[in-house]
C-alpha cells in the first residue's frame, strides 16, 4: 500500500505534490502491463463502490473510469446529471451527503462549474475525483498526457511542450499546464488572443498568438478541442478562419522538432482545430492517450481508496 | 433459507404481513454489518439476474437497489422509461413477460401508475418489487423507515410518529401509514387540508392541520417532500405560505419530545418543507435512512429470491 | 475453442457461411442450458470488456446483449448515442478507435445508418457485431428466430416460412430472409405492396400481396412490427385498414398449418399487425424467441472472442 494518497481527492494538479504525481504515473505504468493481458481483471478493488457522478455528457471519461473501476473489480454505479436528484431541487452537499450514506467509497464527478469538486470534496470523507469541473482542471487527463509524454520522450525534463488552441475555456489545458511545468517541461500557450486566458500571467508558461512562432522547435503539440458548446459568444471571426489561422496540418507542424509528438483530448473536430490527415500520423498518439487513460483512473483508484498489493 | 418471502413480491405494507416485516426488518439489519465492512461483497445472489425498470427518475432509489444486488453479486440490468419498449407502443404486460423471458429473476419497478406494479405481479411468475407506483405506495422506504426509527429508539410499539407536508401525494406517508402501525406506532398525518389524503378517514392514522398540534409530544417527525412536480393545481397560496405554517424548523420541533429524530425520504428542499438548519442537527438521521436503504433492499432482494444464507 | 468465428465480425446473414451459423446455433443451444440453471454464470469471458453502443433506443437488444455479456463474466459497458461523443462532432472512425484504444474487446452496434456496422468493422481489429443498422440487417435476430422455428420443427430444412407485414423496412426481415434460406427454408414476404421490399428480386424469396395466399400452408409466420417512427411518408391508408388486410389473428392464421407456429421479433402493437389474442395462444412462441435470443448472444460474444471452454 502507497500511504501517500490513500484517503485523499484527486482535485488539480496545481495544488498537487509531485511525488503524489510520480505515484500516480509509475503506478499507472504498472497498470499499463495488466490492460495488455488477455484476462484483463485483477481483484485489487473487490468490494469497494465507485459511483461516477456525470452533469456533462461524456463517453471516453466516463467509459475509461468504469472500465479502470470494472477491471480492478470495484463496483461501479452510473448517475448521470439529468437522472440525478440536482433536477429536483436537492443541493449538491446533500446529493453528495448522500452518496456517502449509500456507502459509496468514492465519487468521480464532472460538472459545469468550475471548483465545485472542491466543494464536494470538503463536505464528505469519501475521496472525491475531479473529471472535469467547468473550466478549471482535469486532472487526470493531465496525468494521461504526462503518461503518454513521458511513455514517448524518456522524460518530460526539459521538454517544450505547445498547447493550441481553446486554451481560455479549456480544463484540458489548465492541467496541463501545472502537471507538465511540474514535471520540468516548459509551456507555451498558443491561439487567437481571444482564446488564451484571461489570468495568463498567473500561470507558469508563454503565451503565443503565432502559431508558427508558437510551434518552432517544440517536442510536443498538444491541440485542444475547439469546444464551440462552451463559447456564448464569437471569439474568432469564423470557424474557416480559425483553421487556417490556428488549425494544426503537417505545414504548421513543420516548425516544431522533427521527432514532436502530437496529443489530441479527443473528441476532435478533424478539418477544424486538427487537418484530417494529421492524427493518422505516426506521430500522433490520440489512441495511445486513450489506452493511458484507463491506466492512469486505474492508478487514481487505487491509489486514493488505499487498496493493498 | 428464510421461507416466509421466498418467490413472493413486495408491492405494499398494508397488505404485508408483520412476520414478513420483521423478517425484512431483521435480515436489514444483519446486512447493514456487511455495508460496514471494509469489502463490501457476499457471493449470495452469484448468478441471479436483477432488472430495474424505472419509468421515473430517480437518484437514490434506483442507486440503492443497484448498489444492494452487486453488493451480493448478482448481476444488474438497469432499464430507464425512455429507453424503453414501451415507449414504441407495448404494453406492460408484454414488457414484463419479456423480461421474464430475458430470464431476470427479479424486476424492481418504478412508474407513475399507482397499482401497476400489482398488475404486473399477476402477470410474471418472477418476483415484482414495487419501488414506488404513482401516489400509492413505496413499501421499501416504509421498511427503512422503520429500520430507522427501531434502530434510534429500540421499538416501534407505542411510538408517536407524526407525518408531516404533502401526505395526499405521498406514496411513502401511505407505506409509512401501514407499515408503522402495524409495528404498533400511533400515527398523525398533518399538513394543509388541501394537502391531506381525500381517503385519510380509510388510513389508520389521525389528521392535524395545525402544525404545532400535530407535533405536541411525537417521539418521530417524519417531514416529506413537496413534490411540486406531482402537483398539477395549486393546492396553497405560496411556497412561502407553505413555509411559514407548515415548515419543519427549530422552533415547530420545541413541541415534539426532547428526544425526538427527524426524517426525511429526501431528496429534501431545505428552506421549503424543512428549515435550513434542521437537517444537521444530531436528532435528525436522513443519512442514516439511505444507509438503511441498501440494507433494506440487500434484504429483499435476499428474501424474495430464497437465497440460501 | 472453436476457430470458426474467433476474431471475426458477425455484420449479416447474407455473406456469413452455413457453417459458421451452425456453429453459432449449435452454440446457443448449449448456453440456452446455462440459462436454465439456478446459477445463470460461467467464468468464460472474465477480464473481458464488451461494449455496447446504441444510436437507437432498444430495451430488449440492449438488454439482451447486456445479460449475456454479465453470465458470461464479462465486464460490460454501455453507451448510449445521446451520450456519446458523435453529439460532439466526432467522427464514427474516432469513436470506434477510441473504443479500441478503452481496451473494449468487442463491440456490439445499433445503429440508424444501414452498412455503418461494415464501416466500423474496417476501422477496427476488435469484433464488430451488428445489434441492427438502419434498414439492413439484424443477424442476432435472425439467428435467434432460426433457432426458435428449429428447437419447434426439428429442422428448418424444407420449412415454408412467411414474414408479414413492414418487409421494406425490416431489418429482421432481411436477416431471416438470408438466414432461413440458407438453411434450407422456402420464405415468403406477406404485405402491401408499399411495404414489399423494392428490391425484392434480389432476395431469394417470392412475393405476396394477399395475406391468405401467403399464409397458406406455411409452416412459420413470422409477423414484422409495424414500424410507425420508420416510416416518413403514408404508406397505406390508416392503421385500421392496414389491419383489416394484413393483421394477423385467427381467421389469417386458419389458412397456415394446423401447427404452425407464430413468431414476432418485438415489441409488439397488440391489435395492429397482430390481433390482440394471437400472441398467448400456444403456437406464439414470443417469449420463447426471448430467451433465445440471450442464447445467442451468449454465442456469438463467446465464439467472436474466442474463448475457451
Amino acid at each position: 500500500m502507497n500511504p501517500l494518497l490513500a484517503g485523499r481527492d484527486l482535485l488539480d494538479l496545481e495544488t498537487l505534490g509531485r511525488p503524489e504525481m510520480e505515484a500516480l504515473l509509475d503506478t499507472a505504468a504498472t497498470f499499463g502491463e495488466v490492460l495488455r493481458r488477455d484476462v484483463k481483471k485483477v481483484p485489487t478493488l473487490r468490494g469497494k463502490s465507485v459511483v461516477t457522478l456525470f452533469f456533462e455528457n461524456s463517453t471516453r471519461t466516463r467509459t475509461s473510469f468504469e472500465a479502470a473501476g470494472k477491471y480492478m473489480s470495484a463496483d461501479v454505479i452510473n448517475i448521470s446529471g439529468s437522472a440525478s436528484s440536482a433536477s429536483k431541487g436537492e443541493s449538491l452537499r446533500d446529493t453528495f451527503l448522500t452518496l456517502q450514506a449509500l456507502t459509496a467509497d468514492l465519487v468521480v464527478m464532472r460538472t459545469p462549474y468550475s471548483g465545485a469538486c472542491h466543494q464536494a470534496a470538503d463536505w464528505v470523507g469519501v475521496p472525491v475525483v475531479n473529471a472535469g469541473d467547468g473550466t478549471h482542471e482535469h486532472p487526470t487527463q493531465g496525468l494521461l498526457d504526462a503518461l503518454t509524454i513521458r511513455e514517448a520522450k524518456g522524460s518530460i525534463e526539459g521538454l517544450n511542450v505547445a498547447i493550441v488552441g481553446d486554451v481560455a475555456h479549456s480544463r484540458v489545458a489548465r492541467s496541463n499546464v501545472w502537471g507538465l511545468t511540474k514535471l520540468g517541461a516548459n509551456v507555451r500557450l498558443v491561439g487567437p488572443r481571444t482564446l488564451l486566458p484571461a489570468d495568463a500571467e498567473r500561470l507558469p508558461a508563454t503565451c503565443h498568438t503565432d502559431l508558427r512562432e508558437g510551434l518552432d522547435g517544440v517536442d510536443v503539440v498538444m491541440v485542444l478541442r475547439l469546444q464551440l458548446e462552451r463559447m456564448d459568444r464569437a471569439l474568432f471571426p469564423t470557424p474557416r478562419e480559425y483553421c487556417n489561422l490556428y488549425g494544426v496540418g503537417t505545414k504548421a507542424l513543420a516548425a516544431a522538432k522533427a521527432d514532436a509528438i502530437v496529443l489530441h483530448p479527443g473528441p476532435m473536430n478533424r478539418g477544424l482545430e486538427i487537418s484530417g490527415d494529421v492524427p493518422d500520423l505516426p506521430r500522433s498518439l490520440m489512441e495511445r492517450q486513450v489506452t493511458n487513460g484507463v491506466a492512469v483512473r486505474m492508478a487514481t483508484l487505487y491509489l486514493l481508496l488505499g487498496a493493498e498489493g
